[in-house]
């Protein structure tokens, strides 16, 4: 295991850069993280992900591997170690199934929150359904996962601070303690874990950050 | 085994209902098969998935699981047999990166080509494009899988099928032997192998269908 060689091609401002992050660090997994300077896109990450041309990337041994929950997928199945997802195939499909419900049905509604000029409320309140039907499956378990950190909890992870960004930039309301108890409790709690708190970007940068991405965003939907 | 009992809630229509029919075939496991009554969903399916209320549902032992990709890995966990994911952790992920691929960038602009009335044109060039990346990951092998079938030829095998449909009923271009040899030939291997050519409905009656599933559409979007 000493001669492996484990790089990370991230951004710090990207969530989908920050599950992989976390994966690694659960797994007590050594890497080498490299910082891509956005929007100029490095020789490297073009050759290392030529389809999507997109952060994250995992190199391992030399063989890239980009989609972050693919590649969470991957450290979990190279790593045995404090496994991510459950041993169960039953078990192990759920945990699947609501990762993809979270990508498609959540973070691409609050995007949409984000990112659609004057429709913004009624975005947010595709997406605050949305979020109430994940918040089901946490099912009185203190994290998605049951027990410990999980599959799902790293790929929802971001949601705590992100829905606050988008809360914040263009005044809507996504995630409240009245409405989603469980999925604030869980929220707070997973946040304060030292190895996930570790990797959180500091709160007035990401929102400075954003203000800009929303900007762009809005300026190109007009 | 014997007193296993897996059922396929599908459509006849339907090519991610036909995906579980290609797999749970190609893996030898005898299954009940209960044809949904589209548009009128029973209560059996609401029961089963709540949550999206969509075929094809996999109920394995009394327990429910949707997604046909989801359902697909599952089947591959549970019943070792003829593997459909390869066995190294690097290729299973290179494969459902493919799997991915096609179904968010593929397969959704495919069925953009046929419902966005106007841009018919527009949305076929970009499938087209993303079809022949796609085609890279045949690399001069039989099947996607290699030699034998695998997860990513039962994802896409229904392409040789419904783009012919949408290519009649829109009047656009897709696949054609000229632009993608590899694909073409690939799709014509595949859809005569005799367990994956005895699911495929009837070409006269499933045009018929789609025309009205694309005259319903087109309704709705103008």
């Amino acid at each position: 295991m000493a001669e492996e060689s484990v790089k990370l091609l991230g951004y710090w401002a990207s969530p989908f850069a920050l599950r992989v992050h976390w994966a690694l660090k659960l797994k007590g997994i050594l890497y080498e993280y490299i910082e891509e300077e956005l929007p100029n896109k490095s020789t490297l990450l073009l050759r290392y992900n030529p389809v999507h041309k997109k952060i994250p990337v995992l190199v391992h041994n030399n063989k890239p591997l980009a989609e972050s929950l693919l590649i969470i997928e991957y450290i979990d199945e190279v790593w045995k170690q404090n496994p991510l997802l459950p041993e169960d195939p039953y078990e192990r499909a759920k945990a699947r199934f609501w990762v993809k419900f979270f990508d498609e049905k959540c973070a691409s509604e609050i995007m949409a929150a984000f990112s659609s000029k004057g429709k913004e409320q009624e975005k947010a309140a595709i997406a605050r359904e949305n979020l109430k039907t994940l918040e089901s499956a946490l099912q009185g378990k203190p994290f998605f996962g049951g027990e410990t950190i999980g599959f799902l909890d790293i790929a929802v992870g971001w949601i705590g601070i992100w829905a606050r960004i988008v809360e914040e930039i263009v005044d809507v309301n996504l995630i409240d303690a009245e409405t989603m108890p469980l999925l604030t409790d869980w929220s707070k709690k997973f946040l304060e874990v030292p190895i996930i708190k570790a990797f959180i970007p500091p709160w007035d940068k990401l929102l400075e950050h954003n203000k800009g991405f929303h900007k762009i965003l809005t300026v190109a939907s007009t």
